[in-house]
């Protein structure tokens, strides 16, 4: 059974307020659990259903973390799943580490994403095409939100974020301080994929080997600070009606483009 | 103000079975409701904002339904969103009417998807890439729930939907009755294309000048009757480590490669 105590730390552990009190985050679920416990976090403690115990004790006891055992339905109370199956866990948020794109690779840059789900959802687009850096302007929602995770169906296990604010983070990566108006930005050596209405169709984009994709707000997209450090406007073309699409849809799309080559 | 008797309507049109009985259902939000006067659809009245009114009073007078005017918080009250900005309304479905490719056409097929966002972010992606047919298995969610309606951003008044019990739709498409084991599935003529986790790339796939795609349910995938029809199986390639892709997503980047050619 949980302790009231122990429920009340679970509970303030969905508000971003707590979770950066305690430095630490929750994830629920017996499969977001089973993958966590296979990857590299530092684990507080995990509250399981005494099946779940049976059927992964050699996988759970070898490890140093308090483990509580829980009922369902305790563990539904105690999390934000409507239907938690069988575990949840309490685990160290790691340290805002400075990411790039190295020679060859890509990162993915989210310029004001709000929506939890989205974010969830492009971190495991990104996982999928196996990008494993995201870099988040500070306005983007919270890396560590218990629908973030969720969303992320394991891959926030594979996927590192770094928040920063956005200009200066590019005035660093491109070497290009105070950003100069547009033929100058032709002279940027690092390629800044930035999806646009009026950008060169995705279908006919040859990507360079290494780049930054941006990704921009859901209603008003890519911010004008960021912009200026776009090098390539790219548009996913549209054959129908439909006015736009979804950010996290918007993202699988380029990236598949981007991986397709 | 909306009378008690309206707003139990209203309220009733959250439940299948009531849309059933009264052949209605609701929009809401005023960017669809807008989207909506100028599709062709019998609207059977209106709910709006004194200011939409204002601001819509030609659109809104020269069409025969009942108008009704209410505070924004009504509206929320009445309807499923957390915040109605100014408008809904109650429309009449559509009769089931039978689709199918028209030679040089695309046709969606969906096979048990379950959750309403998913069909909606279908229908909007649908029409993105300019697809305006979409065939659902009797077990596919219910077009005209709520949910549906609002994630599709308005673009259910652009596509249609048929719902068939999909095997003998695909007797009556392909013309093939008791569809064949595998080796002789290479003389239909017609191509449906599935995806599968052992399928073809789709980034080395040529897509036929007319065809089907099916997308298969959340957990499941494509059932093994529909499977029997499916012509050209292909794949979505991983690059990461995430298990899967959800379901709106895949279609999107299926339709964006079809598109590419």
């Amino acid at each position: 059974m949980l302790s009231k105590n122990l429920t009340k730390y679970l509970h303030s552990l969905q508000l971003k307020k707590y979770r950066q009190e305690h430095n630490a985050f929750l994830v629920e679920g017996a499969k977001s659990v089973l993958e966590l416990l296979a990857a590299d976090f530092q684990i507080e403690l995990v509250a399981v259903t005494e099946q779940f115990y049976k059927e992964n004790t050699s996988l759970l006891d070898k490890q140093p973390f308090r483990i509580e055992i829980a009922a369902a339905d305790e563990l539904s109370r105690a999390g934000t799943l409507q239907t938690n199956d069988a575990a949840l866990a309490v685990v160290k948020t790691k340290d805002n580490e400075f990411l790039y794109a190295a020679p060859g690779e890509y990162v993915l840059v989210l310029d004001d994403i709000r929506d939890p789900g989205n974010l969830g959802t492009i971190i495991r687009i990104a996982d999928w095409y196996g990008i494993t850096k995201i870099i988040c302007s500070l306005t983007t929602t919270d890396w560590y939100n218990p629908k973030v995770i969720a969303a992320s169906k394991g891959s926030f296990t594979r996927v590192k974020g770094y928040y920063t604010e956005l200009a200066d983070y590019f005035e660093q990566v491109t070497g290009v301080t105070n950003a100069p108006p547009h033929p100058s930005r032709l002279q940027i050596a690092t390629s800044v994929y930035g999806t646009f209405l009026e950008g060169k169709n995705i279908h006919k984009t040859a990507f360079a080997d290494t780049g930054y994709i941006v990704m921009g707000n859901e209603s008003n997209g890519i911010s004008s600070a960021v912009e200026a450090f776009i090098t390539q406007k790219i548009t996913i073309p549209r054959f129908g009606g439909a006015e736009s699409l979804n950010v996290g849809i918007a993202a699988a799309v380029v990236l598949d483009n981007w991986r397709r080559g």
